[in-house]
């Protein structure tokens, strides 16, 4: 249910720029993510540019995510603080879960040697099967937030994919509880 | 209004585990936050195990807090990124009031050793007089959260539960804000 | 459109507090803060007292940051654990968008020598071009907090009120999305 046929992790980077979406610059950032990717042997499935525009954010979000075909999205752009700034919002629309330890190990780490690294707003969590993780946009801030993940993606990916079934329980007869561990001693607990 | 006759801390322990409710593993990560309250004569009035269901979770949250008989509820399990953990979805739905530090905490300090814990999702706050902490699931992660709780947790159940009342204010008369400390200079503050 | 004739940061400050809206207590927190702007020559445009009411809250906040006079508000109190305190909920009333980062670094910072920062539950964001931002309430919490904000908030100011732009496109034709830079290679991409 997840991965490619290989078992390679499969990847989709959505770099979010008014300017990039125009041609007028250089996506160095998606580069970065890109390159990163590919040294870890990703499958890079998809990758776009996109206006600081919610519903187009939010559009191609869902649809890779929905495609089943891409395990984790990594955007760059738009996490910032001035009114074009939209990444987190649209991200936020479409997420099923959110994985805010995600977002803030990014914060943290980077704040270490970059205080302004505590403004961006981005987000993580889940769609389906698929991670979603809100990076900084340029390409310093890309480079350090994927430090960052590399410390726990795979394993992340692998809990979300469903291929990592790590302490997870057989499918059926879950619906059983047991009694309590240790029975209510004041509390009624039906 | 808050503590049992004896003035400790009473405490509610909740496992969220498939395999624990299906009585096909141990709830040592219960059993560790159980010693965890004796050593600190904390009073156990309420333990229990449920499956990673969020309607089942919800309602023990719910009922154990609304009960007035538990003044922090301590959760272990169903953090994670797995379809199945759907722990901090069904304390959302409980809680009054967010007390998103607590979950900081716990993650920022486990993550130092333990990089993997920016992955739990767990949830802290408060409903009515009780604090509710969304722990992670394997004993470790419990043994090192308990261990950052330590630092404040006495301090947070004092406030929740009004038997710390230090800055509070007497609840009368509360209605009749004095004029401004310093009169608006530019803008009109009806 | 922000910042005032001779381009100072027009601070706004609230004071959030029972006994100090009945004049029962000095404003010593607000006093910090402005204290603090006066050596940024910051131009404090507005400053009150309001008890622990949500909607008296909301509503200098909602008021200060619609009145287009105020680039940034500094609340202080009412971000703690008690039934009274409802700062975070007012101003999360009011926010267009959040910015997790600055609360996370307000506490992040504060609890290494404190672990009880980690309680406070403030909250920081935007309201159009208004940043607004919850310090803890005790004079020696605002005093840190205001340290942890002198690394990023001209910053920060500068991109909520639209005078830093960098970054930033034109705002006509951000209609017209270039291509993918990388065409998609398994995905739909519509």
């Amino acid at each position: 249910m997840g991965g490619s046929a290989d078992g390679h992790t499969r990847i989709g980077i959505l770099t979010i720029s008014d300017l990039g979406a125009q041609g007028r610059r250089d996506d160095t950032s998606g580069d970065v993510i890109a390159d990163w990717a590919a040294d870890r042997e990703y499958e890079i499935v998809v990758r776009s540019i996109v206006p600081d525009e919610t519903t187009l954010i939010a559009g191609k979000l869902s649809r890779w995510a929905d495609s089943g075909e891409v395990d984790v999205i990594l955007t760059t752009g738009g996490t910032g603080l001035t009114d074009r700034d939209v990444t987190p919002e649209a991200t936020a629309a479409v997420l099923d879960r959110a994985a805010p330890g995600i977002a803030e190990a990014l914060r943290a780490t980077a704040a270490r040697g970059f205080p302004r690294a505590w403004l961006s707003r981005g987000l993580a969590g889940t769609r389906g099967r698929t991670l979603i993780v809100n990076l900084a946009g340029s390409p310093n801030a890309a480079t350090e937030g994927l430090a960052v993940l590399e410390s726990f993606i795979d394993h992340a990916v692998g809990l979300v994919t469903g291929r990592a079934t790590a302490h997870r329980a057989p499918r059926t007869a879950h619906h059983a509880p047991r009694t309590a561990h240790r029975a209510p001693r004041t509390v009624s607990d039906g």
